[in-house]
């Protein structure tokens, strides 16, 4: 039995999410079937995140065994063929030990937002970014980012529908740039929560658009409660980028052959 | 009357080319008849440049006369909300004087064709790039790239459909720039030849994959003869960027509202 670790793009448009589910498609299962159609074998994909319908990935780290190894560009190859026309396509693929884990190895996970900031709608980046037109600042935006970075408990920024235990988590970094139109949010934890990202963007847009002060979003944090925070934003701004393991040259190195 | 000069967005995949025709909706036709829907009148729609089926623009610069004038921004939301859904936008409008032609102002164009070079299909650039899965040497395509600047006569570069008098034209800057997997290629000039900077690109691709030399390139140039050139590269890698005007602060200044 191999262990390979694979980093699987997709666009969010085209899948319910990451996970299986029973109303629709997938790209968990699209990449399962196309790996039993390639093997014969029935797999189970773990992921490193569960992303919602209309969030894409960039490079999600996934893992599966099979029974019968191959070589990686085979490997690589065949599920790509087999999962054409590609709305998702495996960039990567590592044979690793049987102690790599995608979910529970990750040590950091990155995100990216995009925010086309512009009073003309996208015609080239449609579903592809959140369209915003009214004028942000991206400097207090950066700001009210500052508070959020840190340990601290995210309560008032996690789904009601959040699964987790708790909602103590370490955001490592949260960056706003802006070039031109384009206003870029990254995000970095070892963990987030269900929606996190999106609720961070969404007050933080509130913040860009001169409603709230970065002081309102210290208090929506204190607050514990998701009534005090900005809404979720839209998924179609939302990528995936990669997520850290042991050994890894780090964020930004997006592994593709 | 005045004229408006508009910067105008849009996915190439959607239009037969910028140019009205009878097999299909353009660019141009598209925009017109927002025009109409917007103010009733019939109005000829001036580009800087004509871009074939499947080529996108980020910032076409076009002009047309309004019999009864109207604001800027009225104009632009107006427009784009007849474009709805936008697989074009207006993204800048302003007004300028008769003596403003879009076509016949223009001092340089802007063109950048996005190569993705890796073995793995695109899942999300899908349309918007030339997937090109052998490895090519961006080091050795910007060599050749050298050979092409400067004023030549590129009469092997340009379609056997080319309606231009001659084929003597002064290409400003031809970069070639590797980032990951992509490889972007920009070209600047005055003006372009039919399928020029797609020819360039065809031909430097065989550099970059090394079955030819930048010393075949220069012979191919002086070959005067488009059977000594390389394959006209896929039109959905290439963006017609801007065009640049008396007084613009120039290159790379997208203007978007």
């Amino acid at each position: 039995m191999q262990r390979y670790r694979i980093e699987v793009e997709f666009n969010g448009r085209d899948f319910v999410g990451w996970q299986r589910q029973s109303n629709g498609l997938s790209v968990q299962e699209a990449v399962e079937t196309a790996i039993f159609r390639f093997c014969g074998q029935t797999v189970t994909l773990h992921g490193a995140g569960r992303t919602d319908s209309g969030v894409h990935g960039l490079a999600m780290t996934a893992h599966f065994d099979l029974m019968k190894p191959a070589r990686v560009d085979t490997v690589r190859d065949a599920i790509n063929y087999h999962l054409r026309p590609n709305r998702v396509a495996v960039v990567h693929v590592a044979e690793v030990g049987q102690d790599f884990h995608a979910r529970f190895s990750a040590e950091r996970r990155h995100y990216i937002y995009r925010i086309l900031n512009r009073r003309s709608p996208p015609a080239l980046e449609q579903g592809r970014v959140w369209h915003v037109p009214v004028p942000l600042d991206a400097g207090r935006m950066s700001e009210a980012a500052a508070v959020l970075t840190g340990r601290h408990d995210f309560e008032s920024f996690r789904s009601t529908q959040c699964q987790a235990d708790n909602a103590l988590r370490t955001l490592d970094q949260l960056d706003v740039m802006r070039e031109g139109p384009e206003i870029t949010i990254r995000a970095s934890a070892k963990s987030f929560l269900h929606n996190q990202v999106r609720i961070m963007v969404g007050t933080l847009k509130l913040v860009g658009e001169q409603k709230w002060t970065p002081t309102d979003v210290e208090v929506a944090l204190q607050a514990c409660d998701r009534r005090a925070a900005g809404p979720t934003a839209p998924a179609t701004g939302l990528y995936f980028v990669a997520a850290d393991y042991p050994g890894d040259a780090g964020w930004a190195a997006i592994r593709a052959d």
